[in-house]
């Protein structure tokens, strides 16, 4: 509990990788999700599935640096955004040939190594991509978005786990995750609903009640994140993905949540703000 | 081998497809992916993973109702095909929340259930799409580009064929697919340049260069996609993904090259038209 809490000050650095945002928040997207996907290969060995980490580590690199090519040639205009996921389906057609092209060396892999390439492709990489798309799409709309996607989470985290503790009675989902609780999943969601709101109040007066619709939706989608994590380690047979903060897991247990709030923070503030 | 030659006739129809474009190919297109994803977790379910044919079909349907409302609504304007990307970047990432909360239902599903749905999703679904999306840039452009793809798959197919049958001597890569030769596989893409060279004296003069680099691309790339298929077959143990069309089997069997040239042939001709 108290190792918990402590390894939970080990995010602080992440503040000012949003404080700063742009190049340096790409680049840490990058690293997060490297480790991320390592992670979860390495999960994947223990059922004899091997997912190709050069195809993964290469068609990642060569979307960021499109991402910060493209941040720094047009940045602010519009018209990025639309530039962006032109790349992006093109990156995606080029890494699933990659990832199908792994099968032709046909006696040393299985159907499930280039499955599982695919997908760490789509629900790894490509979700939290949305992260660094919710910061270029802060910096055309000159609002602290992006910032809205860690609250989420980590609100929903933290608030979901102290209620649960305190309140927990009715169990939400023991086949996938038995200590949670309904009384817990609740608080997470009004958790998430305050401090988006908090935040809204003093950084984005006027798009108040979007920052309240956010906190809502981004304190269910933090759960469904979770319990997507915990159904993989289930499946797999392992407690977590990894070591690598002590009390919190690997980078993938921590960011389980990020990875499903990025894409609805991203997508919600672009139709509005874009449509 | 006669039952081969005839069933190819049944292609015609898809000539008039062809002709009309626009929406008449968008809903061919729906159809034929919907087809494939059938016969592709038909295949799979004989090796114990069962793919979820709900949530493509939703996910599919949605994806070309939203791309038909596209088209009609600012069709010829090439700000419509950045729109279409920022839509399949959002329906990516709905289609695989779906595919990942299939999961939840954790005592009846398998990991690779997902995993599965997961890759039909990007290989043959998301593939499929350029195929409408080149007839999107057809209209934007007003080149009938979209035979290109047709005519570098099915010359390679018929070429490769015919020389390996006469002139086949060494094996291109037998553990994958054991009859194909790589006299076969050099006549397959000479035969695609030369057709797609012919289409380009005849329908697209200015662009005849482009058309012969398409030839060439779509020549390589449409056999490794046949390969991908065998891949899947082979792995599967089975021999054809069906049975609709005799002699020539399923619709996935039939249609494995164009997975492939169709995202070739619609980036290769919106970079150099858009750019």
């Amino acid at each position: 509990m108290k190792t918990r809490i402590l390894s939970g000050l080990i995010m602080l650095p992440f503040l000012f990788i949003l404080y700063f945002g742009k190049n340096v928040l790409s680049i840490a997207c990058l690293i997060i999700t490297l480790c991320a996907v390592y992670e979860f290969f390495n999960a994947f060995k223990k059922i004899e599935v091997r997912g190709s980490l050069p195809v993964v580590a290469t068609s990642t690199t060569i979307l960021y640096v499109g991402l910060i090519l493209l941040n720094n040639w047009i940045g602010d205009n519009p018209m990025n955004l639309f530039l962006i996921a032109t790349l992006t389906i093109f990156w995606l057609f080029i890494s699933i040939i990659m990832s199908l092209l792994y099968l032709f060396k046909i006696n040393d892999r299985k159907l499930e190594d280039a499955m599982v390439t695919i997908t760490a492709l789509v629900y790894i990489v490509f979700f939290i991509f949305h992260f660094a798309l919710t910061d270029s799409l802060a910096v055309i709309i000159n609002i602290p978005i992006v910032w809205l996607i860690v609250i989420a989470s980590f609100a929903t985290d933290i608030f979901a786990y102290f209620v649960g503790m305190t309140l927990g009675k009715h169990r939400l989902c023991p086949n996938i995750s038995p200590k949670k609780s309904i009384e817990g999943s609740i608080g997470g969601i009004v958790g998430s609903v305050v401090c988006c709101g908090l935040f809204g109040i003093f950084f984005m007066k006027t798009m108040l009640i979007h920052c309240l619709v956010i906190g809502i939706l981004g304190g269910v989608v933090s759960q469904l994140g979770d319990l997507t994590a915990s159904i993989f380690k289930r499946k797999i047979g392992i407690k977590d993905y990894g070591n690598l903060i002590p009390g919190h897991g690997g980078i993938l247990d921590r960011f389980d949540s990020v990875i499903f709030v990025s894409p609805v923070v991203f997508y919600y503030m672009f139709i509005i703000t874009m449509f």
